[in-house]
């Protein structure tokens, strides 16, 4: 069908390889953008009429055709076709298909370049607002654990060794505040995606009298951009989305990492809901902690995507070139992979049960309360490097001996300080010293309580 | 002597090897924090005399001692001692040896986790500051260039191709709105880093009655973090700048690109200056683009290295694991990278000299002008997908017979259309064609005028 | 269906979420494995058989019944089930829907972890094996170009500056050699690969009385893996194909980049063919190098790629976790990249044209024999160091007077050496210049000759 | 000084800037190549003498001034001048400065460009080379603690959670095994470094009547490079190097991780030498892997390095580019980086301290044995699949009752299969359990053994 030869055959006197036809189509990626082109094109027909590039009449018959074709789409009914390359060649030779030359008229004052990039803008911002729909969603869940698990201690770890004992809220806010910054740098690629391109043309603006505000406000652009070559080579905001994926699901890492070692025997802080565990084929004892191994092991799908774009775009000349139409595949999994995550993460926190027994046992060992012992030493006139040392030298004395802290008589402790007196005893108790850690951003619970009354009014105002 | 050993040693009855020593120390990096840690000890010891943890002669003393040590440093008669492993437990140790164990004092209320943490953040408001005026020259020079160039018309690239005639002012205002973004990312990474940790102790805060916001004062930061776990487990703040850094650099990579194109035998559009250039040991002929090409190739040390903080994060339980103490090379060497790169650019950029007459001869090269006819042709009701076809046989036919355009009589442009008369010879103008692009963001030198004014106005506000 | 239910699933007390199901599912993957998971089987159950495990009856129904559902999947009539979450299960449900419990036996000492590592080597085998033939059609194409373009010289470039003048046999030639490393790389992944993990069970072997040599053999591996912790936990294969594959894909970003600048108007050294080249929508006097511009942007997939994988893997303790799930992604990318690519390449390099008028203008500029001037000083007994400043000087002295080499009288020659004699005029001819340069390696015609029949004789060892 | 001029000032008008000097120069990397260069240039002038273009009297005044040279940069008496860029013009300017025009003579026949590599190839085989003698103590290491450890039994883990007991010689072995391929991949480097490129000159070759062959044999070098244009623009051998680096650090992570794990208070499988680990100034009771987590740590630093390089050769057009320059950071950062871990793993390894008693405790939970049962009822001749639903209800039944497989009377067993009887309990034992495993590459000790001698010869062929 005439139509169907690819609109720039004219300049060509060959004909395009099947295989390069595969090669060079981009239908796979950009076909999601259909409402997208579809929505660009009815406000650049808006603003032709209102420039007087197009008629009422001209405007409405387009408008209505291009309604159609969107149903159309959506009921299963129009299949792209390979051959047009992508989404919006089809939907333009669709549109020549009803309406004749007419047709052809919407691609007046407008270039793939700008087309293209106004598409991605608007598909971009609308999944962008529904990753941070999802993202609050979970920021709550983080702040409801928080209050339900105020009370419950478990020991706070550095070089995953036992350090000092914590507040399990203490634990689920510090995730709520390295979320919370992924929400906002979320917040920040939506805005530099909120530019409207349109109107930049193939590179360098157009000689006809258009209005690139006027296009901006109908598809809910904040801003229009500044310079046509910048818009036409810009990807600053793919980055941004991707760089703030890349930090959200760093985070997603280390807290399954916490989690994952919390499940296992040795640890046995939690118990995972079924629902988010499978089995072994061959071992009937195995019940893996899957769904926080597997969103563990998208981190790398993800910072990798990031790498992938930036590698893509270094050295690249202005301002348009090929290799750009590679910019979908890192974008398109990283959104996917964040939906799916955050589809799921907030149920599991919410379904995780708390073994406080097993926990309980735990919080003996390790000599938790040493800093506190050092601290209790200061109190009485101890320089602090010195009470470090003395406490240093009871935990060799335990751990020679095969003792914890918490077996030790006054008169054993004498022996390391003079300082040592009976108010020592009321020292020792993991709740105590959880509480006596009020400093601002302290674990000490009326700290913890404090977080999660500022969080939720952060939260408020979203 | 027995003050240098290694502070934590009472817990231990072996000794550290040499090996391990040189290993796990980090003196080859942190030493550049040896203001910081100054500066962040004597704020901290006027925070411990606010609260009574300190008296007053105490606190003068530690506070004179420390300023002895920084001027030690400076004028180099302290060298750190790598058994003493950083920056922190070398200036703390020098303190003692001052003042015996009023020395140690410094040390109350506070761990290596929230001390370090406050030293880095420092240190990187105090470089990103830098770098951030160093931009905001380049963002000078950039205009500066704009106005220059601004009559100054070259062709336009899209897949390296000729596509339409562009002001150089607006090639350069293309760049500025790149870096400008860039400048705005750098700013969002330093108020990342304008969060104060000091007192968030070894991961849970302490127990002893410190006032956060007021070292926060002292030290000048704007805030004050939450959450003790996720103060020392966070590396966000260093994550932005090394990702606000790779789009610069991959911004600096695309200009690099471009000017090494330009440079070339082949496209001879500058000569660039040779303070910038280098020779050949072997080719008298060389001067290459030394400069160029070098910032070009440090893109991927820039890169790598927000690559390389991403893995080294992934995964990582809460809280502080000694992974992150490699936070650092990665880091420090994109701070250089950027200061080095920054230095030499704008003047690099002014020095640049357009060969006038070379680039005329290119614009007549590759139908540069062939939109504009087709839109002549739309102008003349002709429908624009078509208009796109008769051009595009004229291309064909010149291809053919060895012309260009400008060799085209009115008769050979009658064979593509009707509609073509005397008045398409005024549309063939390369000055003219720029002018004509003055939709909002074209190339007219309306425009890039308008961007220029746009642009001043946002650096007067920085 | 009770045998659809997950097979470890009499463990669980609660049910799978939907999403879950969505989320942990690898069918979208791993599907592509089922001819090797139905040949790892057929072959499991011959082994079986001949240790006893299995009877003869049992092993011919299931082996048969295994035939069936090859075919069943080929001809589309057996379609996978997402409940079932991989290809493993599905096919295995469907041996038991067919044989009952007999079916079930199948899998007798084997878990799915050596089952999945079986597939996948077999899988890897097969597609690397394909690539090599692939790579080694791009190497014959090479050869060919080189024999045919052995007499076109153009200018070499060091910094994208002319250079020395080299001959376009030798060009080829340079890519034929990187490319026969990747092809080298390519075939120590395959070796790699070629290793059988069938029967290192779970992760530690089986009880069962089981021949792995044999298994091995009936699935042409050359060897069986060493230890089962390590089987079970390797993904080395997969980096080496990754790695080879990467580097493959720089050789072709530089080959692209050549071509590309070759083929702008500025440098206009090529003619590419129009079945390889796309236009502009707006700009009809555009011939776009679209696939080379792919080609080359589709080098940061590849190259994420194995960054992925290598992120994915860092930290992971001992065996298999699930993250590794994700290793199909980031490899079957790269698999179709690959022969994507190489399905293009030797056809497009046939067709390139080599524009010679147009070269040998560019062949006047840049001094390109300065070298040689340099040389021929050096043979009148000047020390090579001071010819280099002579030609500086006679080069300076041309720009300033816009003049080319060709240009100076011997008089003017004079002015820079009193060795310069009349019999300098011979040095003056490109093609001596690229014969002169003879050394081996160097690019003499003569030596590009030794070149093609040492390379033609390695590909005819392959 | 005039010598000192940049050797190449002849073409240039302007000078050169102090900070783009600083900028251009290599010296903070390749001064480490002195030794190579020196070796380079006397190999050179052997060559030069063989072939007529030094005369004897020239060539030993050359190469006595050369080993002078070596000498005064060995004592410290020739520090090389930043104003002359590298380590090859700082000792040509040396050799100048010693013999007048004579000493200019060496640099005949030769480019920079052909000479850093030979520098950078010698230098990296002689590094490599020391690399593989240490990774070849490591791979000892790891069988000697495979003989010692043989009889010690831990739990193994998939998705970190108990799977089957396991020999932990078996443990060691999968290591020895990863870190095997690594030295494969690290010799395969070599192989790639171990070219000759002396001869190819600035790109082309040279018209002078070299013999690369010999000059390749002094060197020591196993083959000479095919193509001048090739050798030039090459960096294989680098990103093999840095691949082969990247697969050791992952297989260290991995190490790493699951020492780390083990190190836990949870875990507590084992003691780590008091030498590799430090203390915390805050908490007197930490004990930390440090030099294990640092070790993991550097990873991402070897792993970025990779990604540096490729990155940096991404689009390069032919031949060198001054991006190249850049090569030399990641590599030298790797080198190092390997050689200070391998410098330490081997005596951390030895003094690695299994607590027996401890790990006694883990293997009575999770249901280590289940898999064992599962193939008891198997030789019951009941079908795979369903023993897999019987001990699966059995671990349920456990959990609900909290109680180990160890707890179970024979009754209780009944419940779940008619199929178990007395005999049940033999297989109870972990030690048999292992043992059972004498699958080829399985736990079982017979088969640790058969590894550890098949490994040990393997060393030997070395």
């Amino acid at each position: 069908m005439e139509d169907k030869k690819a609109l720039w055959s004219g300049r060509f006197a060959g004909s395009t390889a099947d295989k390069m036809q595969k090669f060079s189509q981009s239908l796979d990626t950009d076909w999601s953008f259909f409402r997208e082109d579809i929505a660009g094109s009815r406000a650049h027909g808006k603003m032709l009429l209102k420039v007087g590039l197009l008629t009422a009449e001209e405007q409405q018959k387009i408008d209505q055709a291009l309604l159609e074709i969107e149903t159309e789409i959506e009921q299963g009914d129009f299949k792209p076709d390979i051959a047009l390359e992508d989404v919006h060649m089809n939907i333009e030779a669709r549109l020549i298909e009803k309406l004749g030359p007419m047709g052809a008229k919407i691609h007046t004052a407008r270039s793939r370049n700008d087309q293209v990039a106004t598409d991605y803008r608007l598909f971009m911002k609308k999944r962008i607002r529904e990753i941070m729909q999802q993202q609050d969603a979970l920021l709550n869940a983080l702040i409801n654990r928080a209050e339900k698990d105020i009370d419950v201690f478990l020991p706070g770890f550095t070089h995953l060794q036992h350090a000092q004992p914590v507040s399990l809220g203490h634990f689920w806010m510090a995730y709520f505040w390295k979320f919370h910054r992924d929400f906002n740098r979320m917040a920040a690629a939506f805005d530099q995606a909120d530019q409207c391109p349109l109107g930049a043309g193939a590179l360098a603006g157009t000689t006809l009298p258009i209005d690139r505000h006027y296009s901006a406000k109908l598809l809910d652009f904040t801003n229009v951009t500044e310079n046509s070559l910048d818009t036409v080579s810009d990807r600053d905001y793919l980055l941004e989305f991707l760089f703030a994926s890349s930090t959200f699901m760093l985070h997603i890492s280390r807290l399954c990492e916490d989690l994952i070692l919390w499940n296992t025997q040795e640890f046995d802080f939690i118990e995972l809901p079924d629902a988010y565990c499978t089995g072994s084929s061959m071992m009937p004892n195995k019940k893996n902690p899957d769904a926080l191994e597997l969103m563990r092991g998208k981190t790398s799908g993800v910072l990798a995507s990031l790498n992938d774009l930036m590698i893509n775009l270094k050295g690249l000349p202005l301002t348009y070139n090929r290799d750009m139409q590679e910019d979908k595949r890192p974008v398109f999994h990283t959104l996917d992979t964040l939906e799916e995550i955050l589809g799921l993460l907030p149920d599991l926190l919410n379904g995780v049960t708390m073994k406080s027994a097993s926990i309980k046992q735990h919080l003996q060992k390790g000599f938790l309360l040493a800093t506190d012992i050092a601290e209790y030493l200061v109190s009485k006139g101890v320089p602090f490097r010195h009470t470090h040392h003395i406490v240093g030298q009871a935990v060799q004395y335990c751990l020679e001996n095969n003792k914890e802290f918490a077996d030790l008589s006054l008169d054993e402790w004498g022996k390391f300080s003079d300082s040592i007196g009976e108010d020592l005893l009321s020292v020792l108790s993991i709740e105590a010293a959880v509480d006596r850690r009020s400093s601002f951003g302290g674990t000490a619970r009326s700290e913890v309580k404090r977080q999660i009354k500022k969080a939720t009014s952060l939260l408020e105002t979203i």
